[in-house]
């Protein structure tokens, strides 16, 4: 567990810093996202015949969000062979605000979002990588950030040969709202 | 998005038909499902030591089904090199109705499933593949084509190395039952 | 279905005397383990950002466990070609331990798990792998034998190309608490 005890702890340090701040009731998750200069994009339409989100109760399931950005995909290809663990990264942290866009609409709006209670994280990758926790850190890490102890969430992180449109990253939601 | 939008608009279209006459009160989804020349198969027996559904509250999880139609593998092998998008298409259908037959007789009926909530579609895929969303739209089209609005769920979509008994398709499903 | 008919019915014999034993009242889950001769772990911790489990009313979601023993991973590498089938069930089954670990951590112990809904199973393996339902029963037996009834579970069981830091196996679990 070498790396990824080293690597925990940067993250924990960070976490808590924002943590903390978050817990002190300096901030709501809007404001919290804005803190981090970023905006939710409009609501990703599904790629095919399912959709955004389905809601029981005060649970919400997020369909598994892709990295599109401004109507493109950030990154495709495998990790590492073609896309970088940085480029996939930043992958997972895009997929994550687009399932936080699609979360915050059918919460009615992202203050709304109670707790985030699963990711689940698919990593297209080359046979042997290993580092899926590294990569799908970039959503869980955006995720603390913006809820701070309420976006700790449980976390399942895999390997997939191979991604709808060739996606590096994949990452589904389940969070609680109000 | 090229083909995903295109894709998308003709589904919504034959979606847009079928939802339309199913909240218009014309059929329960037992009566969507004769309407389609389908029956329930009986429930399939799980491959190994685990149960087909588990219940809590009013939410039932599925087992992952694999594409049996009468007691053999619809479908064998990776998809597109030994197994075609179109035979896969259809073994994912064949799972979601195996699927919907579990759900039915945990719920006390196929009228008794509230609705769909969440798909999880694991497509056996050769390395490059990128239509695992075509391929899972076999499963998603028909628990629309059968529930109608309420049969609009979440869905994950992802490739798979490697599949239990070598199936191109796995297909779990979560919904709500009265 | 030879295979897994075969496997099935074995298994169904152990699992009844099992079950019986348990549903007889002749044990707690607690005692239950302790007649395996096992004791629970600590509740591992996180190899990245996120937390080992998530609660929400009486559903506790836990992370995707890996199978580490004395903190170093019993096995890593593709099933069959690197590792076993038989050294990817004992990994499933450690990976399982693990996961009660957090479980019964999050319930306040063992005996307030009220019964095990969901097991995600993730197998690392080769090309043309089939056998992941049997890796799989490593998970899925232990925790009928320590639940009895209440430890049958819905289950998805599928191959993946590349699991976090090598691991032949990773499971997560959702369960329900008193």
């Amino acid at each position: 567990m070498g790396e990824g005890s080293r690597f925990l702890c940067a993250r924990a340090r960070r976490a808590d810093a924002l943590g903390t701040r978050y817990r002190g009731g300096m901030s709501t998750p809007s404001q919290a996202l804005s803190a981090l200069g970023l905006v939710l994009p409009p609501a990703p339409k599904p790629v095919a015949s399912y959709v955004p989100s389905a809601r029981s109760g005060n649970l919400v399931w997020v369909s598994g969000q892709l990295p599109f950005r401004d109507g493109s995909l950030a990154t495709t290809g495998p990790v590492p062979s073609v896309c970088s663990i940085e480029s996939a990264q930043q992958a997972a942290r895009q997929c994550a605000l687009n399932a936080l866009a699609v979360a915050a609409d059918a919460a009615g709006g992202l203050d709304r979002i109670e707790r985030v209670l699963r990711v689940g994280v698919f990593v297209q990758s080359d046979a042997g990588f290993t580092e899926q926790p590294k990569v799908a850190n970039g959503a869980s890490d955006l995720l603390q950030q913006i809820f701070g102890e309420a976006g700790r969430h449980a976390r399942a992180a895999v390997g997939s040969i191979a991604l709808p449109l060739g996606a590096s990253v994949e990452v589904e939601l389940l969070v609680e709202v109000r």
